[in-house]
């Protein structure tokens, strides 16, 4: 990559609660993790969330914040193709349009996630030897310090095994350099730990996954394991992937209410409520998945990071420094190169940072 | 049913603790519930079982208690239909043809789930006008006191829009007749709220469920829905209950444990967590949805309850609770009626006991 800042180009008009929530994590990230931010969309907007962080302790140097002006917006209810047919000064392309003109390594969207994937097919098109992308996700597991990485969550709704196996191979090489699993344990989500478990589809999928020198294959996974620790990396369709995605979202925020409704029950509860505010504010970042930053796109040939429609300045924070860390591990050419001339996975390589 | 007592065919040899959690399970129904349990399997084995319990303060009137030999067992590694033709004295067979007989009218197992499957339609067979029965199981939400059944949770991997669309009108009535709710809310397990949302059989499964009268069908229901309490019943296919299914049976586990490490940093943490030990326990039972009983077998000519493996005592004493609701609540034949001469939802009536 050389010795230039990571330039990663943010759609500041997708999501909730933009253009204000982008800007916040964009500063933020400018100011702290070493990236130059292009904040696409409406200039004027961008321009006065920018002024309201101006006398930040923390505002970056203005040099590493640019704005790129796009008028429109994909909307949520939008169908994507036709509205970014019709929309062709969408913040959104335009913010894929300088990944694929090499003025940004990297893009970062809370908008529309079909807009994205579409969007991304369009501009930036597949690497060579994937059939479909898969949108990633990161979960939390009961192991400290220990994530695992679920895809797809929602791009395929219908998977042929091909794809699921091509899914589990972008997931190895996306787990050891961006994460920094060494050795990662690979498994195919499936209603039952047995071989021949599941329907059709699932088994043939399981034999493909044995058989294949480049995934680190440890068996089915249920849907306990989700949580477990016991794998790194799980396969799955879009549609298995998006429930337990959206399960999973809302989990952090529900446990904290029913623990509050529990907990302040007598005196003894809330006095215990009191002591321990700080540790139920762990627990919730703990379990929350929405603070971990977001989804990836993974097959498409540029690195694109897609957050949640809801996310705050946090966790658009996170999504640029999960951006971050695949552009200096390199992680799309160590894709591209194991799908043009596999390497097995003899002797699991360190991950090494790059930048 | 008349005046005569409800008898409950028991699998005993059914599950991971089996034959005394069991037992343990049952003879606190018989105490409780004013039940007859039918215990099936090993003679020896249970009676002994049954003697550590007589001193019990509670320890059944014995005649409420019966011991049915049954010598073989299906054990949890076997493929389901050739197990069964070769054990032709399994529990589980010969407590199906005490309900085919009517010497019981309902049972309950924490064996081989797709044994006690495939063994309830070789001897009660189908309701007529199911094509595929289902199980179903009950998740607690965030709304106290309210739970939500999400059907099938792992008999059919894969379904058609027809199997959805009589899972519906099932869950329908059992969450009015069995679980009391006066105007169940149904949904469809999806990726999205939008009708177009999911692949091409959710669209077509969408569209029947609005137009079937019988259905009181509130749209499509995101993972988030499951534990949101926005839903009484959940339809979807086997392999996506499954998958939420076990995800959420750990939860209550993984949260506990979690909670626990981040409570007890600090001082001030240990003392909060000895102040709170009462509502975290009153937290676990109400996450955990293993402590709710158990799966319902729905489409089957009888009233079955399959309960999780790992099944302890209270659980076993849940899932016999649940049978003897089902019993009393004339689940059967309204559902019976319901497919051969539909009645419309106009006015929901007011659930009845009739024992």
């Amino acid at each position: 990559m050389g010795s230039s800042r990571a330039r990663i180009a943010i759609d500041a008009m997708g999501g909730d609660n933009a253009p204000a929530a982008i800007v916040t994590g964009a500063l933020q990230a400018a100011s702290e993790l070493d990236v130059d931010v292009l904040l696409v969309g409406d200039p004027d907007k961008i321009d006065s969330c920018i002024k309201e962080h101006q006398k930040d302790a923390n505002f970056p140097n203005p040099n590493q914040v640019e704005i790129i002006p796009a008028d429109e917006v994909v909307e949520m209810h939008e169908e994507p193709l036709s509205a970014l047919k019709r929309k062709r000064n969408a913040s959104i392309r335009v913010a894929m349009e300088l990944v694929k003109k090499n003025q940004a390594q990297a893009i970062v969207s809370a908008g529309h996630s079909g807009a994205a994937m579409a969007a991304a097919l369009l501009h930036l098109g597949r690497l060579r030897g994937i059939d479909r992308p898969a949108i990633g996700a990161i979960f939390p597991t009961i192991v400290p310090n220990k994530s695992v990485l679920i895809l797809d969550v929602g791009a395929n709704v219908d998977c042929r095994p091909k794809f699921l196996e091509q899914f589990a191979v972008m997931g190895t090489i996306y787990s050891q350099y961006v994460l920094g699993v060494e050795e990662p344990r690979v498994g195919l989500l499936n209603i039952g730990e047995e071989p021949s478990k599941g329907n059709d589809q699932a088994v043939r999928t399981h034999q493909m996954l044995v058989d294949n020198p480049l995934v680190p294959f440890f068996g089915n996974a249920e849907g306990r394991d989700i949580l477990s620790g016991n794998f790194d990396v799980i396969v799955c369709d879009g549609f298995a992937g998006n429930v337990v995605l959206k399960f999973a979202e809302g989990l952090g925020e529900i446990v904290l209410n029913i623990l509050k409704e529990e907990l302040t029950q007598g005196i003894m509860g809330k006095m215990g409520v009191t002591l321990l505010k700080p540790s139920l504010k762990r627990f919730k970042q703990r379990v929350d998945h929405v603070e971990r930053g977001g989804g990836l796109l993974l097959g498409v040939a540029g690195i694109c990071i897609i957050t949640h429609g809801s996310s705050q300045g946090p966790t658009v924070y996170n999504a640029i420094r999960l951006a971050k860390d695949a552009i200096d591990h390199n992680v799309l050419d160590r894709m591209q190169s194991q799908f043009e001339s596999p390497k097995q996975l003899t002797a699991v390589p360190e991950p090494t940072a790059e930048s």
